[in-house]
């Protein structure tokens, strides 16, 4: 294999075959390959783009480096879903455990913090105890027993993209549609599934903000499903906004067990809602042919969600999934178990007048800036830190009204924070115009806009 | 300095300043940027493009980067010449003594052969004992007592261009109009000229084989050589076709010889010839305003050097630089006194016809796999192997007339070399269209068509 060849047929907008991303990504994760080389190689792929045919190669190679689940035996639907990252968004510690208690096995690899956004292992690790870290025979031995696990990245699935991402990561090469739906798709398809929901997020805090782009990410990664045999649906959801009131680790898993007793804040019940609800459909089908059909099985998939928040259903598998993994699951129970922050101090608003904005890339940055991620690779989180936000895009506030409280390790930080808030949250006359929360459904078929 | 960022600038079209170039340069040189991260930054910088001033900033840290020479203390005009690499060019073999002969100090540092092209240290390193790898000190030392030294580039000059030219040369980033020209001029510049002519090759043969891009490449050199005050020339010559009739090394050097006597091809003679007036305008003006004194200071410019070869007072230099350097002088009197090949033979036409053409990328190809180059960075270079190929193309040739000689250390190479031959020489019908030997002259003023 002639790597410089390779990289200048790229270079000049030519294709790589299948046979070579393959053969490149073995001597790649080998060590055979020298980053410098990947590292041009990734950047002709960046300016010059990917076709549909070649992503698929490329995912192909990246699936071919690791292992793959296989839960054929467990006569089970196996669903996951995945979101491309924002600001206080908690939905997989809600939707995960309210899937598994309503029927579908939910393997769940997820992430850690990336840039301003939060990550659900982080999360997760905020409660005591729990572990992210297990081996992929417990993994699937707790799907088989309790029908949901929640962990990182094992590193015998999809290894090479653990790789690339890192390299990626310091070489600019990050926001490129097919770079990104190779990588979220080869993790997701080593899972086993049957199903899989994806949220793709638009609006200033998002990886990708722009309308046209998300939509080009989500149909990329639900064509690398399909042609895998994997049935895919994303929503493009709004991410102009935390999601929720709160943005930071402990905060959130506190807001997502009280999302799971049915007591959260409506936008995320409204968007755990709306991905469970495809969830099932993956899962169990629409009951029906035309529309009529298929309306009516999302509504009785909806009240069977509910339910399951409003039976305590959900908490109780968040419970189990948290004493599989080593956690606590009396916090479920005891929010107050989670660690709490030293300082915390009420934000009010500077003036009065309309919020326009809640800028969630400020907010997001604040977080980690204040501890809660990671500024080098080896950062150690602080769970206890964040914010959490009442005031929302639209509200008519008072000057002196109480907007947001902040958590934090220092008083200097606690300046930091009302700096943040002073930048993200913009009030003024006129108008708010957010998104809409889900703004359209994408299936293989075509785009259903929703709002 | 983060890195990403620049990265990051560059890829999206942006450009950095020269202070950016300057700290990144030295940050790569001492190993604090990892190769990773520049190789990602050429291919950005291959794809993106670099205006004129960022290709400047980019010349100016990579001159920053090393030792430049200064020979204002030596009351001579320094004038040196570079090629952008062709198949049978030894013109500074011939050029280099020559313009010393007339008075100017010529401290010319060359390459080796790269891909299909022969490189002039590997010409002279065929004779017996030169060696190439002078110091800083010693380099000065000769220019002063003979006025020439021809040698590699020392360690001091420009070290970052040699790190990045190994990089470039792996990663696909080569054939980049700002990147070579920031890399050749980074060189010359260091050898504190005051003049410089360039040739730049057009032709299959050449490494920018298109003419416009010939022409723009001859344009940002000249640029570049202007605004650091060396007044810089350049000549677009042919590379449809091998210079001369020798190709690889011991056989080149052998012709620079006949040629030093003035018994070498036309071609060579006419090309050496054009561009030792170029440097001689440089050396000393042209003698007058307006076209006619200018024409006829070339006219007695051109005499001059005829006269250095008829003389004989050029190959006396010649043997000047070669003792000076090692070598046995006494190669110039008996060129039989150069490593001879163990197998000859003679290559005759398989048809009847007109040579519509002698491909200069396979017989450059050839010699390196008959080993008169290299295809690792360490492979040992054999002298003696090669082509004298007599056919030219527009010739009318009998079948079974002699084309060429082959030059070969085994029969098999032989073979190989009959191949490339076959492969390289056409013989057909019809008229064959070279391109002029030199067809413009190009200065910061513009450019002048000459055929």
């Amino acid at each position: 294999m002639f790597v410089p060849g390779l990289i200048e047929r790229k270079r000049d907008g030519g294709a790589l075959s299948a046979a070579e991303w393959r053969d490149l990504l073995a001597e790649y994760e080998a060590g055979r390959v020298p980053d410098y080389q990947m590292a041009a190689l990734l950047m002709a792929c960046f300016l010059r783009g990917l076709e549909r045919a070649e992503t698929a190669g490329l995912l192909d190679g990246m699936l071919a480096s690791g292992s793959r689940l296989d839960f054929a035996g467990l006569g089970r639907p196996v669903v996951d879903k995945h979101s491309t990252g924002g600001v206080g968004d908690k939905v997989s510690l809600v939707l995960a455990p309210l899937a598994a208690a309503c029927g579908v096995a939910v393997p769940m690899m997820s992430g850690r913090g990336l840039g301003h956004t939060g990550g659900t292992l982080d999360k997760l690790e905020s409660i005591p105890g729990f572990s992210t870290q297990l081996s992929l025979d417990q993994m699937r031995a707790q799907v088989e027993r309790i029908g949901c696990v929640l962990i990182g990245q094992t590193p015998e699935v999809a290894p090479v993209d653990k790789k690339l991402y890192a390299l990626r990561d310091v070489t600019a090469t990050v926001e490129c549609i097919p770079l990104i739906s190779a990588s979220i798709m080869s993790k997701k398809l080593a899972e086993g599934l049957t199903g899989l929901v994806l949220d793709v997020k638009q609006g200033s805090g998002a990886f990708i903000a722009d309308a046209d782009r998300s939509l080009e990410l989500a149909r990329t990664m639900i064509a690398l499903g399909e042609d895998r045999g994997c049935p895919t649906v994303a929503l493009l959801t709004a991410m102009d906004r935390p999601l929720g009131r709160a943005c930071g680790n402990a905060l959130e898993a506190e807001e997502a067990i009280m999302a799971l007793k049915d007591e959260g804040p409506d936008d995320l019940r409204e968007l755990t809602l709306a991905e469970g609800v495809e969830m099932l459909v993956l899962a169990r089908g629409t009951g029906g042919q035309g529309d009529g059909g298929t309306e009516k099985a999302r509504a009785g998939y909806r009240k069977e969600l509910e339910q399951a928040l409003t039976s305590g259903a959900a908490a109780r598998k968040f419970q189990e999934i948290i004493e599989a993994q080593g956690g606590n699951p009396a916090v479920v129970d005891d929010p107050a178990l989670l660690p709490q922050a030293r300082e915390v101090e009420v934000y009010r608003a500077p003036r009065a007048g309309r919020v326009l904005e809640v800028a969630p890339r400020a907010i997001g940055r604040a977080v980690v800036q204040m501890g809660g991620g990671r500024q080098q690779v080896d950062d150690v989180v602080d769970p206890t830190v964040g914010f959490v936000i009442s005031a929302r895009p639209g509200d008519k506030v008072r000057k002196g009204e109480p907007l947001a409280s902040i958590f934090a390790r220092t008083p200097a930080d606690v300046e930091l924070a009302h700096r943040a808030l002073d930048e993200a949250i913009t009030i003024g006359e006129g108008a708010a115009s957010p998104l809409p929360l889900v703004a359209a459904r994408v299936t293989a078929k075509g785009v259903e806009q929703l709002a």
